[in-house]
């Protein structure tokens, strides 16, 4: 038999995607679960709502508890927190580069680092330059990922992850799907989202 | 040395208040800290966000996730839970008869037995016979509370307390707020509250 999948959701400028891209791997390993990490972008999810920026930002009160909280959970988790300026990142490229990379480790780790990179040392994730320097740590070529990045069948990639995510329910990140297509949202969500794949598997 | 206390913020209306109201007691006895039950109306506070009605209901699939969330977390407590029809209920007379319950016994007495009726027996919280039941099952008078809960002075307790919350950076329910000042919105982070709440005493 296969081992028990899900599937990680994730928007680089997403907050709480922080905490949760950082542990993911290891929180699903310890139940056997096999992690399918799939960036999306929240922009056109929102907008469709209505949403010109982030809701942390349409909803001042909730954007002020959103930081104090995430410092709470960060903390919590051993984890660096530098609010990100300015807030939410220019994530397109990040995804767009996220997505070429078809190798699941490969595409695991760049993310972690883009998110250490945003939230932990507060770098600017939309420039290519950084990104580079990223793929290299991770022992990627850099400009090849990123030529390919910027290609129409990765492009048109990602607006497919886009579609499926919405098709899925999922109104957020990071968000979990398991194989009989439940969902799970939220860091806080997580862990009983691995609990729930672990047991279908 | 007086016990830690922490506020519990709830909305009648609210769904995750629900399984909080039915433990926050328990969980709060468990660490020594004594809560403040005090009801609010999330209404003038979305309006205020430009949202026309609950925002499980201004996005669709947000809201078709909190139904199925809540049912996993109703489920883990033990908690029976029908879906309300209409979705949200009138709350307004339920926290005005709140308010006007003067004594904390009682006062969260009425609360859990208002949620029951709501989310576990989808009755009508809106109608007065259905509070005056309510009120009659924990012990007190109901047509003295219920004619204090249209009294002027109930209507602008209920409305200085709507106004306490924003100022307090309340945003949703439930939420609690300890002695310092911190937030803490939402069932998933009662817990954290009231170990923070423990920690102040």
């Amino acid at each position: 038999m296969a081992a028990p999948t899900a599937t990680f959701w994730y928007e680089f400028a997403s907050t709480y995607s922080y905490p949760a891209a950082m542990r993911v791997d290891q929180a699903a390993r310890a139940r056997g679960v096999a992690i399918e990490w799939r960036p999306l972008l929240l922009g056109p999810i929102f907008q469709a709502t209505g949403w010109k920026s982030s809701p942390f930002n349409e909803m001042p009160a909730k954007g002020r508890y959103m930081w104090r909280d995430l410092e709470r959970v960060c903390a919590a988790d051993g984890l660096k927190l530098t609010r990100p300026d300015p807030f939410p990142a220019n994530s397109l490229l990040a995804a767009r580069v996220a997505t070429a990379l078809a190798d699941q480790t490969d595409r695991a780790a760049f993310s972690r680092a883009v998110y250490l990179a945003e939230f932990a040392d507060g770098r600017p994730i939309h420039d290519p330059a950084v990104l580079s320097e990223l793929l290299g740590d991770i022992g990627v070529e850099p400009e090849t990922v990123l030529a390919a990045a910027t290609s129409d069948p990765v492009k048109a990639a990602l607006r497919a992850s886009v579609e499926a995510a919405v098709a899925a329910g999922i109104f957020g990140a990071p968000s979990l799907t398991t194989a009989d297509g439940d969902l799970f949202w939220g860091n806080d969500r997580l862990d009983m989202g691995l609990d729930h794949a672990a047991r279908l598997g």
